[in-house]
């Protein structure tokens, strides 16, 4: 069966290991909106195992590290839905209290329509910072 | 400074030690919506120590188990926002392709008017699927 994240990276990737790859979401509205996709088509986290799902939760959360650390956010929202692409991923976005449609999720009733500015090398800083965060490298 | 999730349950509660708690949230069109809320005042999942992270994500995965356990649901929302209410917590939400907003996140937009049908004894059968689960027991 065709599934976008089995046949596609879901985005640019900034790191992947055999486990799971993070990639920055062509999000133009949010320049920071990465995603941590599990490699594996599998559909909820309580279909891993204990250790791989500590495994990926470490990754999301160095994602949110990095991304504070790149970007100092007003808030970080963390989200694994699914419910169109089954595929198991999360959702790791910086949100601003000037972004597009804060205080609500992204998914909700824009509120203006100018994204937070980002720092152009965006993606070499985030390496950079997933780097020092220590993704991959266990714990 | 005054905290709705400091102040109140925020909920029914199904569950609930000296960290966290488990409650039933007032969503009417999502009658098997949870919440896991962590008791200490704070923002981000990544002001947590490692161990406080690993525990509180226990705690929600144990909850995503006891809910697929009692409710069946086509798919599970997992996500921690707080842009309104900046006091760590967790949606675990049971979706249903005939729910309100499928597939959209239940912040986005409606698709029909109908809450998916749940058994009338929830919250017996949540806490006795929560205990079944090991909420609270560590591992």
């Amino acid at each position: 069966m065709s599934c976008l994240l089995c046949d596609t990276p879901g985005g640019t990737v900034l790191w992947q290991d055999g486990f799971c790859r993070v990639v920055r979401a062509d999000e133009p509205d949010y320049p920071g909106f990465l995603r941590v996709i599990l490699n594996a088509h599998i559909k909820e986290m309580t279909d891993l195992s204990a250790a791989d799902q500590a495994a990926l939760m470490r990754v999301v959360l160095a994602v949110e590290a990095a991304l504070r650390e790149v970007m100092a956010p007003d808030k970080i929202n963390l989200a694994s839905l699914g419910n169109v692409v089954p595929h198991l991923h999360w959702h790791v976005i910086p949100r601003f209290t000037d972004d597009p449609h804060f205080p609500n999720p992204v998914w909700g009733a824009k509120q203006r329509s100018t994204p937070h500015a980002a720092p152009p090398d965006l993606d070499a800083l985030l390496r950079a910072a997933l780097y020092s965060q220590g993704v991959g490298r266990g714990s």
